[in-house]
């Protein structure tokens, strides 16, 4: 079992579905991330606060084991999103993204995080995701998400950095921004020439999509009799994703690894849907997580005599 | 192996999509169903055409082995539908229905189909739907296939239908529409209240959803790296859906035939989309049929050590 570096933002989100609206809850791309890979190992969290977060909330981390050495707090305000949801619960609509304490963040990661060998490089800045990047000692596996924030002002540095990355998660329509490619298949192969091997595209009810190696995987969104606010499935995704892919570090990353981690990426999406904020991903048992696996195994099972 | 009704329409389709145009091509929900079909049952079709309808074309389906005595030929026009799409290909945006034919048609079911087990009541007026099920003698399983066209002008006769199918084939737009509910697993459940013990949500490259007696099943969409028309996709997977569960009649429907005849659906409606009008359903070898149920094997597998 390995531990995994992440950076991302921690936030106060403002979130309006068809099912509800929150107002500055918590939330965030490394906050969400981290809670649904601890489940699986270690995390060491970077990231930068203002001086409105609450302190109980990095206890809520802390209390789960994850480490929040490298969360700095800034003078001013804590980083705001706000974004509304119609049925078409895929498609988030951002409203305003307020960088706040992020637009002067300097991340400095703690000596004891340096050589982790797995690295999420959250949605943030592609700017602060590199330098991140070039504070790890020699990470072995590094895994990057963003957003059509970032793919349309920052789009050289995001190529750039793809480059160096092995994984890239993304959604549906943010995957298509990228690569200026509708078929989702011609997509995943265009992003895996810019550098990641392993390309995962995520569709939200519709489930995910894996390109690795020249093979396709793809699992449907767990049905949901009730969702009501999809906002950090993407980062839950891939806090399972690279949480189990990290806990099995010590064996090599075969195709079933890879194919199991999208599953467990799913399980934790589906968890965190269910209702706003990230409640759902605080006192979950291990077997409640199996459980969840058990039932992709059985929505998806057809050839069997 | 039992045989199979269908009654549906045979069109005129004149279709927009962002990969090219068609102008009045042969098409229609009895043609292409029965296409697909044709490679699992004998097929026995119930439509109606006018006399602009090429004499030719129904040889290419007495070529594949289907009955069309069924078929009438009436004074006037051909039903002529046209629609378009844009880069969501599985939302078409129908343009005219032009009933023409299907008007005043009034199907004659003939001896020889009276007592075959198999029903298929393709895409057409519910009321003609209807017609069709009251000259059939027992049948043994009946399938329904609709559009909004009939859920906006004829849900009343829709839902008594519904009462008398064992199975609903729908996508999903309609599924919401015709249940007025968004979420999923809830309007699955509500058609299913309403008769069908079996309903199958149809999501174009999503894939398809399978309610059965409190289960479910769900399958993505093969990935293709080229689909330029998914006119007629939803009966040729109805098509694949229904023929192999007739293949399969001699034994009991499991909740595995059940999910195999969603897969060997999604296969059909696979080959279709690949181009614009049916050539693509006229020479397929069965090797080629299991070479895209295995990629679905492929695809979806997961949980292997």
């Amino acid at each position: 079992m390995s531990s995994v570096v992440a950076v991302g933002s921690m936030a106060f989100d403002t979130i309006e579905t068809p099912f509800g609206k929150a107002q500055k809850i918590l939330g965030g791309s490394v906050n969400h991330f981290s809670l649904a890979a601890s489940y699986f190992v270690p995390v060491q969290c970077v990231s930068v606060v203002g001086d409105d977060f609450p302190r109980d909330h990095l206890s809520v981390l802390t209390e789960r084991g994850i480490d929040i050495q490298g969360v700095q707090t800034a003078k001013g305000k804590t980083f705001h999103w706000s974004g509304r949801y119609g049925y078409e619960l895929h498609e988030a609509h951002t409203l305003t993204t307020c960088l706040n304490v992020f637009e002067s963040f300097e991340p400095t990661i703690p000596e004891e995080y340096k050589k982790t060998p797995y690295v999420f490089l959250g949605n943030i800045s592609p700017k602060l995701q590199l330098k991140v990047l070039e504070n790890m000692a020699n990470p072995k596996f590094i895994a990057l998400d963003t957003m059509n924030f970032w793919i349309e002002g920052s789009r050289k540095e995001l190529v750039e950095i793809l480059s160096r990355c092995n994984a890239l998660l993304i959604n549906e329509g943010e995957a298509r921004q990228l690569t200026k490619t509708y078929n989702i298949v011609q997509a995943g192969q265009m992003i895996r020439s810019w550098g990641p091997q392993i390309t995962v595209i995520k569709r939200g009810e519709y489930g995910a999509v894996l390109f690795d190696h020249g093979e396709v995987f793809s699992i449907p969104g767990l049905p949901l009799a009730e969702v009501k606010d999809p906002t950090g499935a993407g980062d839950a995704f891939a806090g399972g994703f690279i949480g189990y892919l990290a806990s099995q570090a010590g064996f090599s990353i075969s195709r079933y690894t890879l194919r199991k981690a999208v599953v467990y990426g799913s399980v934790m999406a589906s968890f965190i849907v269910q209702d706003f904020g990230f409640r759902q991903l605080l006192n979950l048992k291990r077997e409640s997580i199996e459980e969840r696996y058990n039932r992709f195994i059985e929505l998806t099972a057809f050839h069997v005599e």
